[in-house]
This record gives structure tokens, sequence and C-alpha cells, in this order.
């Protein structure tokens, strides 16, 4: 059975409201860290909240199946399945910058349907789109225009990565529009993206649970996505406002 | 007359309560802002801010000079001088991006004495230093020792305007060092470097009012500070944890 908008909608504001907590009191003391196989970074709180969430899930749906960043997948091939990424923006947190957030998304049969990302740091503001449309706090979004590459605001989350990238000429060109470019990326950045506050964000090496849920966000905020990955599985994306996917697509393609 | 660290600290908790509510306000609602003549951003907001931070001086200590970002300077030959950056990271605040804070400085004829960092949206944290010692939120910090450039972190505020300066080829040598690099920069860059959190920030381009406020809390805090500036006057520095003074001044002499 799959479910509606309006109840992933409760369950997922409920649900937050609880490791939005348990992230906020962990936020105030020192994080502890360790490396993972990929070499990326996990804390005590990634393991508690993603366990949390899971449970929290069968509990509820106990015929869902759950991929998550921090546990083996389970029942991962159900038509209904949630993807989790406790914290998205784990550097952040371990470095005391309130930039990060947790991310919950629903698919049908494969197909990214519903997604979330709340901000514990941000009033535990709450972003949830289901492709058409996006809402802050029960707020329906309304899109916001490009003024100019003058103004605009160009972002990514680790430009060192980039640097090391086949795409190193591409993302130089797009710093010649002389936006200004800041790294408040992973989910803040798509945050700041659909809330109309930036212009184009260009991320790589994403995994499943980092962009599966924040792609109903992006398209239901009226957010461009070029994928530019190998393999169609938006592992490396450029998001940006409509007005501007003609110039973004020239440049990275 | 000149006054006691304690009587700074006192003064500073107290206006900083009241100019935080203002600030946290306003950073909930639209931003209008507006471009002054040398191309940096300003809001009704930082007007506000500053306005009341003046009156309060001038209430409290009528025969102080103060110099501020947003208005004339007043009486600022006096031997004792209020600096004030009402919000420093405006461009952060206008996107929605939590990292900015408000800056107060004494300068004891001239010579940066006691500093001050208020960060609004992070639970109100302050921090303050007399260039022996730092607090934050009344607690005295220990300085935590660098680890390894792998584990390092290494901030900026805007690396497009490094990219135009003479320094671009030094501060690609830095990132040589393969730190994690981050534009979480302007005061939130000084508070992790202090807070132990970060282990490098370079800046470019400062005024009087960015960086005199800051001077004695990094000093209190033991971060070095190298001073690239033509006329010294610390408009362009790199700011580190004191282990790796010698890299750092290596790379940018």
């Amino acid at each position: 059975m799959s479910i509606s908008f309006e109840q992933f909608n409760t369950f997922v504001k409920e649900v937050t409201q609880e490791t939005s907590k348990i992230i906020n009191e962990a936020f105030k003391s020192q994080k502890e860290y360790w490396l993972k196989e990929d070499n990326s970074v996990v804390t005590q709180t990634d393991l508690v909240i993603e366990e949390h969430l899971r449970g929290r899930i069968l509990e509820k749906f106990p015929s869902h199946g759950i991929s998550g960043e921090e546990f083996q997948n389970q029942n991962d091939t159900s038509d209904n399945c949630w993807v989790l990424d406790p914290i998205d923006g784990t550097n952040s947190f371990i470095h005391g910058v309130p930039l990060f957030g947790t991310l919950i998304g629903f698919l049908d049969r494969g197909f990214p349907k519903y997604g979330s990302i709340q901000f514990p740091c941000l009033n535990n503001e709450l972003l949830i789109g289901d492709s058409s449309k996006c809402y802050l706090n029960n707020n329906l979004l309304k899109r916001k225009n490009f003024s100019s590459w003058e103004k605009s605001l160009i972002l990514t989350t680790d430009e060192n990565r980039i640097s090391r990238s086949r795409f190193y000429e591409n993302w130089s060109r797009l710093k010649e529009l002389n936006g200004m470019c800041r790294t408040w990326g992973d989910c803040y950045g798509y945050y700041l993206l659909c809330t109309g506050l930036a212009d184009v964000m260009f991320d790589i090496d994403l995994k499943p649970y980092d962009i599966l849920p924040v792609l109903p966000i992006l398209m239901g905020s009226g957010i461009k996505v070029l994928d530019l990955s190998e393999k169609s599985d938006y592992t490396t994306i450029v998001a940006c406002k409509p007005e501007i996917l003609p110039t973004i697509t020239e440049i990275f393609r």
C-alpha cells in the first residue's frame, strides 16, 4: 500500500520533531567522529537518529522497505521504500556549523515520490515536496525569479572535490559569470535554492540518500535539475532556476 | 576614563541581548537590501542595530568615541573608542544563512583592547576576549591543538575575491595541503578558529570594524595572526593555530 502526500507530511513532521531534539542536544556538546570505509565521517548521533527513524517507520508501515546511509537496506525491493540520511552535512555538524539537516524520502516503485529536509538549528524548519508542489512549514513556496548574474548566488558543497574531478573547467566557467560563490552546500544549498535565495547549486559524488529525498522538493519548487552523471543516477547534478537552464546547459555539456 | 574588562563584558552582554532579539526577528522576514558606495550590502537592520548600540554607549559612556560601519565617526580621537559592526556577514544574513554576528570592540588609545562577537542565531553565543584570555559564554576557552592537515579545516570568506587578488598563488598552495576548505567565513570563521574547530582562516579586504573587535579574541584564544597588509593595518590576514604558523608564514611570505 502506497501512502498519500498528506500521510507522508504528517508522519515526517511528527518524527522530525523527535529527531530534531536529539540532534540539537548533541550539537551543543563535543562531537566524536570516525571515518567510514568510503572516507566520509559519521558520529554516534547519525546512528542514533537513523535507528530512531527506522523504528518509527517499521512501527507505522511494517511492509515498507528502508534504505539509509548508516545501516543495511531492509526489504528495499518493496514497491514502497523509505530513503534516509539522518544528518546530511555531517562535516558541518562536527565543525559546529548549523548548516545540516535530516533527509527523509519516499520511493514508489523506485521513483522518488515525496521528499523532506528538516533543519534542526534553523527553528526546526521543514521543507517538503511531491515533485509538483513544495511547502516550507506548511506554506506553499512560490518560485522566485532569477534577477542577474551580478546578484546571483552560486553554491556547492566542496570545491576541492570539484578541482580533482573532470568538471573543474565547467565549474571555473560558472564562476566567471561573477555571481557570489559559497560552499553553503549539502542540503542547506538546496534549501536556499528552493526558497529562491540561491540561483545555482553544483554537486558531485552524491549518494542515493543525499539526493533522492531532495529531488521531489527541487522539482516541486520549480527548480530544474541537470543530471550530469554517466549512469543517469543523479550522482552529479547542477540544479538551477529555470530561466538560466540554457546557460547552465551550455556551460556543463 | 578607560574601562575594565569586567565593565566591557557586563555592558556587551546586556546590549547584545537586546540587539539579538531585533536581528532574529528580522532574519525570519524578507530582507530588503541595497548597495553602498563600496559595493558592499546593507539592510535596514544594520542601521537599526548600529543606532541602538550607539545610543546605549553614549548613554553609559558619554565621553567615549564611536567608530561604526554604517554612520559617521563620533569623537573618535578619544582615548577610549568603541568599534562597531552591527551585522558582520550581511551577505549571509540576506541570503538566509545564520553565519553572521554583531561585533563590538573597544580601543584604548587606538590599541584594540577588548573585543566581542555575538551570534544571534547560534543560541545567542557570546565570544569575548582581552588579548590574553578568551571566553565563550563566560567559560574560559582552552586552546585546542592542531591535529593534521588531512583533518584540518581551512576557511575564508570569499574565494572569488582572492582569485582576483595578488594572493591567488598563496591561497592555492594553502589548498594543496589537502585540508577541508569552506567559505564559512566572516566572523563565523573566527569563531570556529578560536573554539578550535578550524585551523586556518585567510581574509582579504578587511575594514577596521571587521577586524579590530576580533583581534583581542584571536589573541586571547592563542591564535596567531599574520598581518599581510601593506600598511600593517590588518586589512589582509591569515590567522591560524600556533603550531602551523611556520608553514603558513612560508606559504604567504
